[in-house]
């Protein structure tokens, strides 16, 4: 089959590699029927993340179910899945509390799973899935193409802007400032808003993504950014928004959130720490600003999602703004790195 | 007056200073019935911050009200009082959400305040308190001996440990690990009963403040720290504890916190963050533990407590285990450094 590896920085490559198969009992094979370039595989793709040596990439996908193993009980084949961006089981204490990232079977893909053997990424043709069960959802039906995308986000940006916001403890009359404005950061506008939230400024300096944050259901944007962005959120909020969601993931944007929030609110953060800066803990301690989220586990949302992209009541998937096929992988990240596109959704 | 000044490390003296007097319309001056050493006190008793010029030091005290000035309406001469140990307006947008410790008008014991007018400090006979009506609380009556620690309590140490188990999220059912076992903590462990935790582990390595522990409501103690306390406390709560409340404030005590919440947890820490370690988001955000906490707006607790302390369902006064006359104030702090006292109070 046909899969995407990156070679390095701005060199990934769609290449022949071994078609997998069932290997465990618990495992399903699915058919790639859409999968998405990540805002985080920029980093390897930037090279802000080192790639030692060529692998495969890509961790967003939906399709159909080929095959089962022997002792998958929940799924058969034809069914339309999604998976989420990491594999789970199900059933260990972490993924009973609703944190599946912290699976004691967790694993990704392209790499190895819990028991070593390998697992394809996302951004090809066919995938083996390790703790099938656990780790897919299927859907009620097989979405068409104007549905496609909305259930592509289940995978991770939607489930992810939702942690945003569940991660800060927004909730009705909740006030809000989404700083980020790509595509978790504009699923964070929806998260938002679906959860109650009375007021939600986006911070965002791209007329588009504007355009598109004030659809998601954002009340406010503010273009500024740094002390004049902070002090504009704060003039608008009264004192400044009960919860900050943060979706980028640099030391300059957590800087802002912690900077925005009022005292006593919440950041809740789900962009991947570039390079890990540190937290300020004395500026936290002062102001009574929590910071809580991480690698957002979107398995346990995907039914509590999919119910409102079914229905048509979130439209997350118009963040796409670029659809490729497969083999025009590279212009796929090329155009997010450049800022041209605000996610690239691939078709095999 | 008396009152106590800081000269450098291990160096506190009672001296004569000026007489307080009422200074503005809305001051109340209070004559000091009790006072207490705070383990925060101890940072520059030890040194670990520098004493530039000898300065009042003191921010626990409670009093009775010997004059109020011309605006004060809701205090009058002869009621008892609680002070927290920050002064607040009461009527900004940070004090109506409860974060009295950002208010536009707030202001510690021994400096200036808002309208840079020297207020003394808590370890002294007598106290200029600003902004009176927003920063006290009157109590129901004068407490007698057996009460009056308990009230005292109301001050900071009660109200801290409170404010950690609330920004943990400590409800009905969780799992609570207490790291420290200074008042806070224990204080923390009363607090996390109370609002309901089902198990409470208190990390600690002395008898009698594990003995404190367990009828403050501690359901467990485990005695290791680093890796094993983590490893203890885990295997005690399978998976790990809820909410960890983090009452110390050094490095290692809140790397303990981070390390012994159980994935999607959450540390709440009141601890002063000595030197001000940073947080490891990185770490944050591979587990989901959140932190969330700082200095503590206890004065939006004085009421709720004082209730439980009034009706004896509550008794954080036995964390005193040393009564001193004021002018032995220097014993105060000699015996908490060298932890032959977990708290000191102090009675002119």
């Amino acid at each position: 089959m046909r899969a995407t590896l990156i070679h390095g920085p701005r060199d990934v490559r769609l290449e022949q590699v071994p078609d997998p198969a069932i290997q465990r009992p618990t495992d399903a094979l699915v058919r790639v029927v859409a999968s998405c370039v990540c805002g985080s595989d920029l980093w390897p793709y930037r090279g802000v993340r080192p790639t030692k040596q060529p692998r495969r990439i890509g961790h967003e996908f939906v399709g159909v179910v080929e095959e089962v193993g022997a002792d998958v009980r929940t799924l058969r084949p034809g069914q339309f899945v999604v998976a989420p961006f990491t594999v789970s089981d199900g059933t260990c204490a972490h993924c009973r509390n609703g944190v599946h990232t912290s699976c004691v079977h967790s694993s990704g893909w392209g790499g190895d799973d819990a028991e070593g053997v390998f697992t394809d990424a996302g951004q090809g043709e066919f995938v083996r899935v390790p703790l099938a069960d656990g780790t897919l959802v299927a859907m009620p039906g097989t979405p068409d193409a104007d549905l496609l995308p909305h259930v592509l986000t289940l995978t991770d940006v939607m489930g992810t802007g939702h942690h945003a916001a569940l991660s800060a403890g927004v909730g009705p009359g909740s006030t809000v400032a989404v700083v980020g404005d790509g595509a978790v950061g504009l699923c964070a506008v929806i998260a938002a808003k679906r959860l109650g939230a009375e007021r939600v400024v986006a911070l965002s300096r791209h007329e588009s993504r504007q355009a598109l944050a004030r659809e998601f259901g954002a009340t406010d944007v503010v273009a500024e950014r740094g002390d004049e962005g902070a002090a504009a959120v704060r003039d608008l909020l009264g004192g400044g928004p009960d919860q900050v969601l943060e979706c980028v993931g640099t030391k300059e944007s957590m800087q802002q959130a912690l900077d925005t929030a009022r005292p006593g609110g919440q950041v809740g953060f789900v962009g991947v720490p570039a390079g890990g800066p540190e937290l300020p803990v004395q500026q936290m301690f002062g102001t009574n600003v929590g910071v809580r989220g991480g690698i957002a586990p979107v398995r346990a949302y995907i039914e509590e999602l999919a119910a409102e992209v079914w229905s048509g009541t979130i439209q997350p998937g118009r963040v796409f703004d670029l659809v490729l096929p497969l083999d025009e992988v590279a212009e796929a990240y090329a155009a997010m790195d450049e800022r041209r596109a605000i996610k690239s959704m691939l078709l095999p």
